[in-house]
């Protein structure tokens, strides 16, 4: 089943920001019940726009959205003391978003992971930057799970982002990603791999439309996680119809069950 | 780039079926213009409905739509006395819809096609019903393309069709079509693809949404061709992000255009 992260709790967002400025917990509390609600498996929390305030927002967000959803959260942060704290503060095995090979990262992420029980989102990043070709990211990737595996996590809690960007700076970059996508999921059977899918939108008009295609393109190459807003109908039904059309869902039950619930609708 | 028929010029439609019978020229050539106008490259013609009348309608029809679009027609009949008599009425090379494998229409077929300046369409349909596999699509994709060429047909003029059914009866039917259409891109290069996509979502609601993610994922497959609603906003704009992101349009030309236009919005 494809895994949905919600990506809602970020405080780079306005409305997400003043409620957690203002520490106004009902904004926060019905913003994660409805993500729940709509099919994400995993709640985003990035807690970094508000500078100086990271621990302590990070530390509220997760007491509030812990009093009202089940499912387990998605720690996203590129400070890895943010990510050591909250994840102390959950029991269930969160998704810790992220590391990369970018040297320092590696290197302080690695021991703080050894013998944890979590995902982990790996970015295809390193300190030359971002890839240059569908091979470079699929040999990166390599790297990152040789890595991860040889601290003793295994595949299933791996979730390769390949990193997209816009097709508007290169016509080949989504077929670049399309690529990567496919080669990580044949060469690494068991990895997940996973996209925030925006960034391929960047710099063009009527962004949600292109995103939307593009998740359909990532989903037919092996992509099985996004980093999403589950509460885009628009987006959702094209998962779930694209699911059902790769045969990923019995009976058509996910996508009737939407259609029922008034969620899937022309 | 990607061939698109447009389909509305059909007298199962409602309202073409009672313009063709009161021979109201005006609402079949305003409708034509349209479908010329966003986009479409073939318009289809089918005068299949008013039993007994075949003929003359297509006459009809044809006359009409020629006096006002330079896009060349694509005749749409079961019977090759139709597709015969409409092809002596034009100029621009046709295309033909549809030879197959059942053996009374192959051979009625190929001595009428032979020598003729047209595109052919090629449904994947023989004597003993539709194809059971991708695998066995692809074989009869093979065998048209024999007869085809046996006659001296290029490969740029065939159309393969692998027949698309509905995912509600099996959950594996579009996977198959996508397989097979790979597939017949692979094998046969220079051939086109080609589908009428609705037959995907027969049975379940909501189909113009599931029929649209499935023109993205046909056209990663290396679907080349549709037949379709040229004037379906929504489906056109699934178009042409997919076209964008699979590297098919520089510059995102005609997705900018698209969208200066109005044709392209949330």
């Amino acid at each position: 089943m494809f895994i949905i992260v919600g990506e809602r709790i970020n405080t780079s967002r306005k409305n997400v920001r003043e409620a957690v400025s203002n520490r106004d917990k009902t904004y926060i509390q019905q913003d994660v019940e409805k993500q729940q609600d709509s099919g994400a498996n995993y709640i985003d929390v990035n807690a970094g726009a508000r500078i100086g305030h990271e621990a302590e927002d990070m530390q509220w967000l997760i007491k509030v959205i812990r009093e009202v959803v089940k499912i387990p959260l998605c720690f996203d942060s590129p400070d890895p003391n943010i990510l050591k704290m909250a994840y102390d503060l959950v029991d269930e095995p969160p998704m810790i978003n992220s590391i990369s090979l970018e040297k320092e990262r590696l290197n302080r992420m690695l021991p703080f992971l050894k013998g944890k029980n979590c995902k982990i989102v790996a970015l295809c990043m390193d300190d030359a930057g971002l890839p240059t070709s569908a091979q470079d990211v699929i040999d990166r990737a390599e790297k990152l799970v040789c890595s991860l595996e040889d601290i003793g996590m295994q595949r299933d809690a791996i979730f390769i982002d390949p990193l997209i960007q816009p097709v508007s700076t290169n016509t080949s970059n989504a077929l670049t990603v399309l690529d990567a996508v496919q080669g990580i999921m044949r060469k690494f059977p068991g990895v997940h791999t996973i996209c925030g899918l925006s960034n391929i939108s960047y710099g063009l008009p009527q962004r949600k439309i292109i995103n939307r295609s593009f998740l359909s393109l990532l989903m037919a190459s092996g992509l099985d996680a996004a980093i999403l807003d589950p509460l885009d109908l628009n987006l959702m039904a094209v998962l779930r119809t694209t699911e059902m059309l790769l045969g990923k869902d019995d009976f058509c039950a996910r996508y009737l069950k939407g259609v029922r619930a008034g969620k899937i609708q022309a």
